[in-house]
């Protein structure tokens, strides 16, 4: 691992924490490792240890945003696209190869129809969406300029790079490299402008979302596990004071992976 | 017009009602238009003047479905692609000339997961939605055979060939001609299988959705006015039973329309 | 088999004919089919066996075309979407059993800038590319109409339902069931109309392409094997008098499978 | 403007050059603005001022690449997006007041069937087509590193920033925000892998594309007016030590304008 706090019989001194999801498998795999490895608790570690799938991931890569320590996930669920393989054996060994890659997170500000202000945080995107049969009616601004007056659609979302491979692509977004400073802004089914197909975004675009006509029209937005409904209006940007620590095997690249994600018809 | 019931002196014998919406300039038409011409109730007419938008003419045409009574629609709305232009003279020598388009509706039958039955009639599509953060999972058979086990998405529609220009073309559909005896089958956001385009399908195709998961996962359907929330299963298929019939000028024919909006870019 | 020739012992009488493509596997097959069971020239044969993969198979419907004779595909090639599964044993059970697709073949009829006529026959598509880096301008005719005065482009294909999962599916254009009545009409590149996507047409469509300024941007046509290079005009139409004759074992209808491949994601 | 170069009294001290396009409507331009302004030979000065349209720009961009020195665009063509407003007085002052915006080239190295090694040189995009009916196959290596074995497809290009609004978006590529260090890769009418979408790289990516059966499947390159037929082998590589500088009216920023063309419909 690359990082400064590197020392050099670092297998020995490295403190590790290991945490787990609730499912069957992950928590027997987080038995099993306990068993085999010294641990501390989260707060005193140098490395975090995450044992499940990309849900539990991006939960834990919230919920330790303020401690900048690296987490290195092992995969014990459905999709693992943020988790490394698990194996029992040389996990020492393996975080000391690992590489570390840095995430930056979305920061969503909402504003719902009774006045409460709601803040959420999105590692992948922060998605809006009608809530009723009536079609969302959205204006768009990117940094206090109006882009688009109205867009008739069933929602918009923004993704980061790492969420580009996620909902964006589903929403047929393109698919945006790691590395990329950019954001991909991406209609789900607009209507009106005909066939529209979003824009990719500057990363340090500030992205505003007015609903309009909100009481005929509801629309919801979700940010991570923060859902916020009727909203009136919703800021979106990437925070870049903020880096997510992410440790991978060499041969398990974020990077590399979203790359390959591309080459994958 | 080419009707059965066509007889010599069509202009004075044939008796018809005029209709409208509520908004103002189709209120102000309507006036201006019983001023100009003699009309009767609805059920003693021979064909009936619709003045409105396309949501009005959707409504029209669903609440006098078992008349079978042609239907000549005259734009006062917003969306009029099922509307003939607005002009107050000439009224009978234009419903004289008009020709005629059937359509055939598409009926909704939705299982609600309280146990209740709904049933639903829609003219352009039958729609489903997620209706909270968590993606839908459904099930689609077609002609009783699963096709797809599994859609990850955020809904998914059929359309009928008049409806494919409208929400079949923002969730990524195919425009179908009017006379193609074809339904379009089109997922909105389609997450798995990854970028899952959709099927053009045979137009007596039964089409069944079953919600998966759907009390962790609900969804709601939409059908013309119809809403359903939180359902369970819902089967699709167009009834060729019912002919719905509309007028056009001969210069605003539908299907020509249908096709021009394939050369729009 | 169901056709009007079938007879009661029709293993014992229906005279067949075995004819394969020159790749090794397929003439290994020939050989040895031909040592299994009796068979006699094409000309006399009331069913064709043809051994290769789908470009074989078109050849050899195309050569039959006029003789009216089923042809049952066995795949030795490296695609075989019309093509059986190749089996040595059974074939007179398997001929009983299978099942008839009529297909109809395009015509095309360019016109090239040296005075010639080249009439050609496909039943995939027809396709017309640039020749050089000039970017192609053409015009696109339906049934007499001017439908779009310039499309800038790469070029532009209509293709059969048949062969709306090949070269149609490659430029972005819809999957249309076997037995729908349409062809697809697809733009490759399309640069003005800026993102034009093309069209679904009746299956009785006069398509005729005008190349604007063909000495600048020359362009050529394809229509099966034939190949038209510095064409002016081009007419393409379906060919409904023409039947081709495919015979599928009842797992492996065509209908069935361009059904499915839409459900691929 | 704000180069290095800037003077004080820069309006009287700067040097201009005039060049235009043969087209009738540039060459009067020309003219008139030759009476007007005081000019000097384009080695002497420090502006160039190119009259026409993108295409001439294009070209007088690479023919000057080596000079570095600023050309401002005036439009007397049929597709301007390179180009600024054309209006014979207030020049001096424009240029003043104008802002600038640097390119990178991409370089093309191809090596033909007959053993040429031929170098191009392209702005907006390189890209590959097939010369005949034969399907193109294609190696795609990213960085040394075979990313895709085998494309089929009928071509294949990559793009930059300023480029992704011209053939990448007409061949289904995204819109690249200027500033993005990224290329766009966008294959022409992908056959397999099916409906491949392309990707997007970093900046610095050297893209080597191989063709697989040249001699059966003979495929084209283009860059910028450099054709070449037949082609074996084709690095692309953006050449960032080569700076090309254009002038634009502040109403009329490129940046801005890319921009704008993601939220045209």
């Amino acid at each position: 691992m690359r990082l400064g706090l590197d020392e050099k019989n670092a297998m020995t001194t490295k403190a590790i924490a290991i945490i787990s999801s609730d499912a069957p498998d992950a928590a027997r795999a987080y038995e099993a490792l306990r068993k085999r490895y010294k641990t501390v608790p989260p707060e005193e570690a140098d490395i975090i240890i995450a044992v499940g799938g990309d849900g539990f991931m991006l939960q834990t890569l919230i919920a330790h945003m303020d401690h900048h320590k690296p987490i290195y996930g092992m995969n014990q669920g459905t999709v693992g696209f943020l988790m490394n393989d698990y194996r029992e054996d040389k996990l020492l060994e393996r975080l000391e190869e690992a590489e570390l890659t840095t995430l930056h997170p979305l920061r969503m500000r909402a504003l719902s129809a009774d006045g409460k202000i709601v803040d959420g945080i999105a590692i992948n995107e922060v998605s809006l969406l009608r809530e009723t049969l009536q079609m969302a009616k959205i204006r768009i601004s990117i940094d206090g300029k109006v882009r688009l007056p109205e867009l008739f659609c069933d929602g918009v979302l923004v993704a980061t790079p790492a969420g580009s491979t996620a909902y964006n692509l589903s929403a047929h977004g393109p698919i945006v490299p790691l590395h990329a400073d950019l954001l991909a802004l991406t209609p789900i089914s607009a209507f009106r402008p005909r066939r529209w197909r979003g824009a990719l975004l500057a990363s340090d675009a500030k992205v505003r979302f007015d609903i309009v006509e909100h009481q005929k029209r509801p629309v919801s937005v979700a940010a991570g596990p923060t859902e916020v409904r009727n909203v009136v209006q919703v800021d979106v940007q990437q925070d870049n004071s903020v880096d997510l620590l992410l440790l991978f095997d060499p041969s398990h690249d974020l990077a590399e992976r979203v790359l390959m994600e591309q080459f994958t018809p």
